[in-house]
């Protein structure tokens, strides 16, 4: 696996003090490694056990210790060293960080590197080979720019970015610090706005900016459409996973998270700490409240209070989708119990007639 | 915001006869630009409304002046001065347009560009660095290719084009005059088709093209696939939002409009005019016809005749769709009626034993 | 149509040989290609007639030979020759690949594409314009990479390859031979792994591979996580469409077909052979077995057994998904039913009445 090598071993004891969790066993077993249970093989690895579903592979691993959540104690095998945790994946975090250390990069700005007019490079960057920083783009101290990426004209990046190769930012836009995009992504499009005049959809004017606050990251192939009047945002801290899309002037707040595929419609406005499931698709113009989630696939046309969960095609309150699931399950017995009641109705009509 | 300086300030009367609004007010106020009515500020910019959604936000705008729907315009404060128009939407098209004029740009093939054997190049283009054009390609008059785009072998641009940076055409694709291509564009690539021979899935030759017509935009990282027999088409002045994905065969006609995340399945007809809401689905040879809707999220298996709307997964008319939701939600109800019947037919039962 | 020039001219004798199948009427008709009987034009055109759904266009063609499925051998026309076979699309991959040879290629790295330290390039093979190979990359013989790509540090690529332009591998990920990327495909790329301290998302290091097995071919712009522990795997010989998101940790097994716009979240384990239609979804840590098929737009929430057919939203095995829509289609004489019930037995309560 990448990056162990010349890595120092950890003693178990160590892994312990590490994440602050409580040994159990022989602190003295050397540590070279983690790995989830089902993969990890060598008794100088430890196996992570965080989720019950994967008690079931414990039988078959050669992990020579664990690190586990406190829950799932009982899972590890007798005789095993292990380090117990309440919570499993900061754990988890901080033994990866140990094991698997940042790539060491220098800085540069390669010769092939296009560099526009009054462009401002900050102190300690990196620009990747055939980088375009188009004229009066602002880059911030010590902040990478892959291969190929493209910076349009007077957007400004921060400092402590990570561009990866391919990533395009349109003119105009801003981007934080420590920012992180992947491959493809595509910050500041036009949006989707046209109006029907003449038998034609004439293009309406994408003018606003698109506004990438501090401590995002953007998963590959993700788009970002500007705003048309006024700004698209996404909130400090916030993390949107693969293909995911953005129309123009969605606010979303701050620590909010998207998974892939998701869409989200013009002008919608998303609070702080909302979560959206892979493929949600929400509707243009909704307000979504503060730590609102949205289930996988929820397909949401009307807004959301602060806090609620929903689900489901048309997207409801999770409880009542769940409701509606049930009923529709009943179906074939109420099915059947008007049949019974309409013969025993019949029944009685005739018994009753004289 | 972007595009603002040295454009000449209006009066409040040439907005009115630029849109050909109705004025109310003071004509000589200046204006200096135009915002949506939640985010616009000062005195000298014109807050824009056009739905009554926005309304809630005229108490707090600090604009000088509306430009607003005329349902709207009993919301305008009572001594602020605004222009009255029908149809808000081409009339804020006109505004933004003087405001905020397209960015000049001068020809140019930038001298890092690779331009193959045989490629024909128009007058007045732009090309950007790092370009690619293969042999045997066209590029018509006046047409920008941004940085780092790929247009394949024999390949025809058309004149007046926009491509955005790292748009990719395959091989033998056409594209007509007055497209625009956002980043990330792929045009031309093999549909997906494989046949199974001999426990493996064996490609299909992809051996059709994929043509855009005149006047169509296609929005970030969407693709297009070639067709495999015969071509894919997007028919005149259709508009594609962004990670749109059109498989091989499809043919749409002229006008239509698909929003984001849009999937239509291999060799599927679309008439003039269709909608398609966000993350719609279509499945395979399906015909949609002239004027068709397809409310957001919809997952259509089934032909749709001109004019009908549909949503719903599996899509049905929205018309059945809205009762097949409203009798799932009175499922509730009649269990209770079907238990009350129960026990007065149980009870009349008893009544009738001797 | 491309690709056509300087091909010899067959008889349709000749294509009744080169698919095995059963020639109708004169072996002497010359073909000098093959199209969709909707689109054919031409005495010397083959049409391909493989589904009912196509028959009614037979009456407008021209074409002068037809290659048909057995089962559809009535529907060619009197007098027209053909070519019967039982297998439509194996016999029309037989054809496409006499008349459209794949293109010829000369190996040649490109003068302008940046080789890193320690790159091992293979014999015979072809690198685009201003592709970029990061130092420690191992590129396979006679493997071509388009203009643009970016193969990460220490990645692996194999033998026969074919990398359209745009592609990114990440650093150290791992493709097989002969496998087919497509524009804009990103592999490798970060997975969505995030755990919550101190009051923000803090990025859980993708420490993991990506591996792309042997005679895997991926569509425009899908995305490939790279395993967070553990490795993300696409098994031999499976084949995805465009815009598909597999994230963090996936194994798929061999042969399966994933359509455009299909994400899969984290961890989830995909048998052989297995079928997902367009859209799908697949919450995290789901089991799907050998054999199993996803209809078009199925939202999957739990494990699925091997050879399952499942639809839906949210999925269930496909009859009961059709007895359900069956069931509500039948609410509206439902209700119908109880209120004539409750007449009924008004009636019966009054009558009962002393």
């Amino acid at each position: 696996m990448p990056g162990e090598a010349g890595v120092p071993v950890l003693t178990l004891a160590e892994v312990a003090q590490l994440v602050g969790g409580r040994l159990e066993g022989d602190g003295n077993t050397p540590v070279r490694g983690i790995g989830p249970v089902d993969e990890v093989r060598g008794e100088d690895q430890v196996a992570f056990l965080a989720t019950k579903r994967y008690a079931r592979f414990v039988p078959d691993s050669t992990a020579g210790a664990y690190l586990v959540a406190s829950a799932l104690e009982s899972y590890v095998p007798e005789g095993i060293p292990c380090v117990v945790v309440d919570d499993a994946y900061p754990a988890l975090r901080e033994v990866l960080a140990h094991f698997h250390p940042d790539r060491a990069w220098t800085p540069e700005v390669h010769s092939t590197a296009v560099i526009g007019k009054g462009v401002s490079l900050g102190e300690g960057i990196r620009i990747g080979p055939y980088a375009v920083i188009e004229p009066g783009a602002v880059i911030g101290d010590c902040t990478r720019i892959g291969a190929h990426c493209v910076v349009g004209c007077d957007s400004e990046i921060g400092r402590d970015c990570l561009f990866y190769p391919h990533v395009v930012v349109y003119h105009d836009c801003s981007v934080g610090d420590r920012v992180i995009l992947h491959s493809g992504v595509r910050v500041g499009s036009d949006g989707f706005g046209f109006t029907f005049v003449d038998g034609e959809h004439r293009k309406m004017p994408q003018v606003g900016r698109c506004i990438v606050e501090d401590d995002v990251e953007i998963g590959a192939n993700s788009t970002l459409d500007r705003g048309s009047l006024g700004d698209t945002v996404i909130g400090k801290g916030s993390k949107l996973d693969n293909l995911v899309h953005m129309a123009h002037n969605v606010r979303v707040g701050a620590l909010s998270l998207f998974a892939a595929l998701v869409g989200v419609a013009g002008s919608v406005r998303i609070g702080q700490g909302v979560w959206m499931g892979g493929q949600v698709g929400v509707s243009n113009h909704l307000e979504i409240g503060d730590g609102a989630r949205l289930a996988i696939a929820t397909k949401l046309m009307r807004d959301v209070p602060a806090g609620e969960t929903m689900s489901g095609h048309p997207a409801r309150p999770h409880r009542e989708q769940m409701k509606k699931q049930a009923h529709l399950g009943r179906m074939p017995k109420l099915i059947k119990r008007v049949e019974r009641l309409e013969s025993a109705v019949s029944e009685l009509s005739d018994d009753a007639q004289p």
